[in-house]
């Protein structure tokens, strides 16, 4: 039997960097996770145990390290962009290299002393090949709720519903979004900024007829507000909060108790791009 | 062979509690997730299977969404109070009734929007027996960082030690808090934020010569903060950064460069009482 | 500003079915959680908040226990399969519906009792349009270590390499494998044990030069045992154990103590066709 | 304000230990994770900032690897008494010193080659004074089910009770065990085989009347089982399966269709000594 590789790549995953920058006056910190893939001609190492092609994951691991002191990390876009460019310049084996990054967020409380952002997190895929590269922002783990403002009802009914239909529902979810720079360069904290309050904002205002057409609204909303990306991705699961059943007990529930359940859950995405 | 039954407890964990109060012009949230814990007269359950004496835990479940409705939910001290105080007013083969609580954060982002808090828990255990109820309050999941004011040396060295003494580290760490009420009632929420605020203040400021020292020195902030309290217990995991060798390289490393580790970890504990 | 919906899809996830069939002398059981996500003519939900065309997560959770019960659950790929068949025949809307199961593995130790089979996953992916079904099968959290026979050297050395080379190191990994069949039935559950054991025994016969190698060679001892597939993709995380230094102490290590790491990781993948 | 430290310890969690043994014809595997807490003088770093009786808790964590090195690990029993011996005799400053071990499982597939045991652990806690140590062993995250043999009624009924009785359910949990041994030394192996076969053999057999009485019935078989051991606690999460309702799809549901849910859970615990 004869077998061919058809697609290979590896990488180092969870690479974690804290760069503390020490100023006269206060310390600036950054915390990553950092994961590296590489494509190119290292088919010998699968097919042969030839490693003569192979940069160790090690390396790139060391390589990471070696970066955030010589060039320092400023965010996570520049210092991915810094990280794909060094592995295609480096290495003529390397075809592709895609470098995720997820920033854990850090509030100031002291000028040398910050507390925990909590579970969301900034994150950042910099793809990039000899001809290009593409640099992907984006959130992740950022919490909403609201408790008006979101009904669901007009749906198909048939033989396998069994929801009732809402006027008044709770809507929590846990957005990821992600967007992609229609420029090579961009201002990537401000945009960043002013993309996720969007977002927030969104949320929170819009009169929902569903999460689809919320998740609509909230990428339609960034595309005004930020004119540098021109396509942002969302990925709401529907963190279901329901209403107790207290009739058993001769009490109404007006809306005020509910069971929030991990599972099962509906999960709704839809790219939006500016036409 | 005879055996008997020297201890026994049970009951419901992870009930998780939405309770939305809804004024006029804005609606007001807390998410909780409660276990309860009874002892009593259950033994025949274990012994013969004999349930007469047996409350199901899916009742003590029913249980915290009823009073959820009938008393609202103020703070998770009252909450748990009213629920321990329940448990042993209904039922006389009740012992002992265990509350624990941990309540979600959530900010306010609109009059019904809210957003995430992140990790940290503001948590409670409410323990009542007929003669007495006990109530301790606290947090857990506050992740704390500073970047000077760190110094470790002066151990122990002998021919296991190969750590390096060091006038200037990263101090990361995860706050588990909880302290006990002398009075019975106190302003829960105010008391909480001010031990909250306290703990933090102390971290900041304190020039630490090791974790244990910044552990009593927040403890001891906390009780001259506080009147209401006479004891706070205080965990505190040593959640290391450490400075990565950038010798091989070429290259100093002036406190700038430093890799998380979740394990191995440091595990500090104390308890501090009013003297 | 104008704004398109480029892309959507939406569906249930973690619908967790167990399935009892009570034989009279046993009682066999299947557990799975299946996430469904659906495609087709969902835009007007997104951009007008018209759900005339949208099925209800909760509708999609229903369905999955309603065939449970109709069709019962011999394998995940059957299962699979009806889910996406009613999908797309039941709903015109439905142009493409994409079924993942996972299925959690018991060993039986009694007629009607069972003891979990850990963390290993029986996973398939089935992927139905009107014109027609793919099935992928697979597992994950396959949890393997050898050690001995592994080396890893001849790798790049340049500026940024500090790993030394070794001819005798521990290999552990967590193998994630899928693979498609190429033909439209088969006996699925035959087909997995062979996959499974071939893999297994593929691995640790190895004589592995490194991890690609050792993925590739899995991935070819496979395709030649089993003759209904003709592609497997196999990801390997290196879960890499760490020689201790004991120098320190004045004792030699001869490759017997070491220290589990989590990460950071090398995580290497591979895609091998039949040629 | 005087405050006064009224408890502390200290110590190293989480040290990871894969420890293989040479034969000529085999390798054998051991993989731990060791956590260590140390009580004694050491109340000075915490007031003072004096570090000069703190044994570094990465000196511990050196321990665990010399001593892994120069006695080997041939139960995690042994080894932890060895490890609590250790330190109340090289430091003076220590009065007591908890070792706790979980032993991740796994299962050879070849002489050099094993593949994982899933979730369940051996578990061990060795508590040394200078008077006396004392072994705790133990097994956790033993995942079973039972598709028969198990009912739940005659329980309380009252305003708050909503469950319905049942004589015929499916009842699964995940065990944790913990046992003490009456002798200084035992065949530490030997026993929590015949231990963890008893268990399994006891719950899959039982008529269960409730979790109580299985939880009652396990532990006094393990008693009768293993002399060597004189208590034993045990503490079983009710994993529930709930029937899942298809009156709604006019279909029967006679014990065959369920959904696993996660929370809310019962916790039941019980201790049982030979009397």
């Amino acid at each position: 039997m004869a077998a061919a590789l058809t697609h290979n790549a590896y990488g180092k995953s969870q690479v974690r960097l804290t760069r503390v920058t020490r100023h006269a006056d206060r310390h600036d910190l950054k915390e990553l996770s950092v994961a590296i893939q590489l494509e190119g001609d290292f088919a010998r190492s699968y097919l042969d145990g030839d490693n003569r092609q192979v940069i160790a994951t090690d390396t790139m691991k060391n390589t990471v390290y070696v970066l955030a002191k010589t060039l320092g990390v400023t965010d996570i876009e520049s210092f991915g962009l810094a990280l794909a460019r060094h592995f295609l310049q480096e290495y003529p084996q390397v075809t592709r290299a895609a470098i995720e990054l997820d920033e854990q967020l850090w509030q100031r409380i002291h000028p040398h002393a910050f507390v925990g952002g909590g579970g969301e997190m900034r994150s950042g895929v910099v793809t990039g090949t000899r001809e290009a590269c593409r640099v992907e922002s984006g959130l992740s783990g950022l919490l909403v709720l609201k408790t008006a403002d979101s009904a669901f009802a007009g749906f198909v009914r048939d033989r396998y519903t069994t929801l009732p239909e809402t006027s008044d529902r709770i809507f929590a979810t846990m957005v990821t979004a992600a967007w992609t720079y229609a420029s090579k360069s961009a201002d990537w904290d401000a945009c960043h900024r002013l993309i996720r309050s969007t977002l927030l904002d969104a949320f929170a205002a819009h009169k929902s007829l569903g999460v689809q057409q919320t998740l609509f609204a909230m990428g339609e909303a960034a595309l005004a507000a930020c004119p540098h990306i021109d396509e942002i991705r969302l990925e709401m699961p529907n963190k279901h909060r329901i209403l107790v059943n207290l009739q058993p007990f001769g009490l109404d529930n007006a809306n005020e108790v509910f069971v929030a359940t991990d599972e099962p859950f509906g999960l709704i995405s839809g790219t939006v791009r500016r036409a």
